[in-house]
């Protein structure tokens, strides 16, 4: 285990914001970014964190993320709006879609915001929290690039196509699922590769699509259950990104020069829950849902039974107190970005 | 393998039809019956086709499900309506909600109707796929009593959860993915079972929450990887069943006499595609994704790259003409409906 110091979460925003600031990012993008990144680390999710600097910097540079995106309307329908990103970050974009499909649902009932050409959308669970957190069922999905196994496939076919959904919960804290598509992560297969540590059966395949468990030679997720997680990926694809005239795998298939080159396109959809239903009988049965699971006889091997989101609601609530650790790798890269950028480094806790 | 008798999709339709209707179904809602259970059978999905009617018929005997129920609108907002289906079958609920979701998704761009109170939903790919064969996206989800294991617990907490999503195809067919939230359906339990077949481990537990490979123990399927599946799960119970007041999850948990009579709630959303992109660019697109697929170099073991629905389209060309083969087992429990209810069986193909 590598070396890491602690960091304050509003250590780690100030620093983000004037990080892309340098980049030319308005005041208020910079801050959408440096809260949906930092919030990711809060939670214990560090893989969608400040760790992410590096890559989106990157983009920047190569020109694949545009700082001052011309986002704009396409398409538009009572409740449902095509959102032209225009290459924006995924905070950024993420965040005006936030407003319109909440001022759709406080109108008709339910609105939907398909966004167009975004970059890396970042932990879906952050939107549709934010949503949920004002009272709105939220789902939202995001495709990008093959690079996830397709069932029946040797190779990649398919992204490991996110999808969230969250409800209003009981207290400050909705209930919210976010989870990919794949039986497990890219950020896992690289760990597993760092600690030169076997992979199961079934996991991965290799470069030539041959299942392995050398974590070596692991490049290519497996679906979640076989056709299930590559189907449902593949469907996420033709909804947000077909849909909307950029579709990441036909491209990725084509003789485009510009075949792998990232890009997302992403759905984010609002239900005003308490139009519907009665927010007392709503929390009573949430309440006893979750307690008659919790119920339930414990199985030793995993310890507790959890609702979705609920251990990434405790890691926030002890990172707020106690800090966000970031491993000497990680620091490393954000020292020489900092450099660049002529912004100081964030001082760690004491 | 039993002996079993081949039959044309129209002998059993008019057959469901007539049970249905000495039961007091409509002739509409007992042709809505026929109709969804006969298109399980022609594409392969013989769990959800006319070996239901035995289980509907004790429905109906005990009064769980309502030959002529009270349909009518709990809420609604321009978008999205609370149907109280009052114990109808499934098939002839949505059907009415198909309408709904039709009429919304035409006039401001999507439609939802929360179905609340209805029994057995049926295969849900039936009605997406009704809706993308009309040109719209279409997105169903259903929740039951718990029979699934949730993630971290010993023994059942959530149902097998289903969701399907439909996108509009090239030509007839829409391009339909229909899963449930499980790593095993409950019908594959009971196969199991009945060929004394040992299970993979990580599959199931028996009644007392223990994991375990003997078909004669396992009586509770475990979820699609872990708390992924069982937290979609979890989910959709809350998306469909807590929003309307009809919660499963909460009930089975109770104290009520009726804390597990069988009872569902589901969702369908619509969304009208082509207001949002334009069709030829959509289909090539849909053409472009899956030819791409198809292109990848193909896992011997599995033998062939399909798109989602595709082995039931074929299955369906396939029955339409061969017929639907009902086993020996089946037909008998189908006679003696027959016999009850004085309607004669259906003919054999010869």
């Amino acid at each position: 285990m590598s070396q890491s110091k602690k960091y304050s979460a509003q250590s780690l925003e100030n620093f983000t914001e004037s990080i892309f600031k340098t980049f030319g990012f308005s005041q208020d993008h910079a801050k959408s970014v440096a809260q949906t990144l930092v919030m990711s680390n809060l939670r214990g999710v560090d893989t969608h964190g400040v760790n992410r600097i590096p890559l989106y910097v990157n983009f920047l540079k190569k020109g694949v993320m545009n700082p001052t995106p011309n986002i704009h309307v396409l398409k538009e329908s009572p409740v449902v709006t095509v959102l032209e990103a225009d290459r924006a970050s995924g905070p950024v974009v993420m965040k005006v879609a936030e407003e319109m499909v909440f001022e759709k649902a406080k109108s008709y009932g339910m609105g939907l915001v398909m966004i167009r050409q975004t970059t890396h959308t970042g932990a879906l669970g952050y939107y549709t929290n934010q949503l949920a957190k004002r009272g709105l069922i939220s789902i939202a999905m995001t495709a990008s690039k093959p690079l996830m196994n397709y069932f029946g496939a040797k190779g990649a076919g398919v992204s490991t196509a996110p999808i969230s959904i969250a409800a209003p919960g009981v207290g400050e804290d909705p209930i919210v699922l976010d989870m990919s598509t794949g039986a497990i992560s890219y950020g896992m297969l690289l760990q597993h590769k760092k600690n030169q540590q076997p992979l199961a059966l079934g996991l991965a395949q290799d470069d030539f699509g041959n299942l392995t468990t050398d974590p070596n030679k692991a490049t290519i997720p497996m679906s979640l259950g076989g056709p299930k997680g590559s189907g449902l990926s593949l469907m996420i694809e033709l909804l947000v990104g077909v849909t909307v005239s950029n579709p990441q795998i036909a491209q990725y298939f084509s003789n485009s020069p510009n075949a792998k080159r990232h890009s997302q396109n992403a759905w984010l959809l609002g239900i005003d829950t308490f139009r519907f239903c009665d927010p007392k009988t709503f929390q009573d049965d949430v309440i006893a849902t979750i307690q008659g699971l919790k119920s339930l006889p414990v199985d030793a091997d995993i310890g507790e039974i959890l609702a979705p989101g609920e251990r990434g609601n405790r890691e926030r609530d002890l990172r707020l107190v106690s800090g966000i650790p970031l491993p000497d790798l990680v620091l490393q890269e954000l020292a020489e970005i900092a450099t660049q950028c002529n912004v100081p480094m964030p001082n760690p806790m004491v």
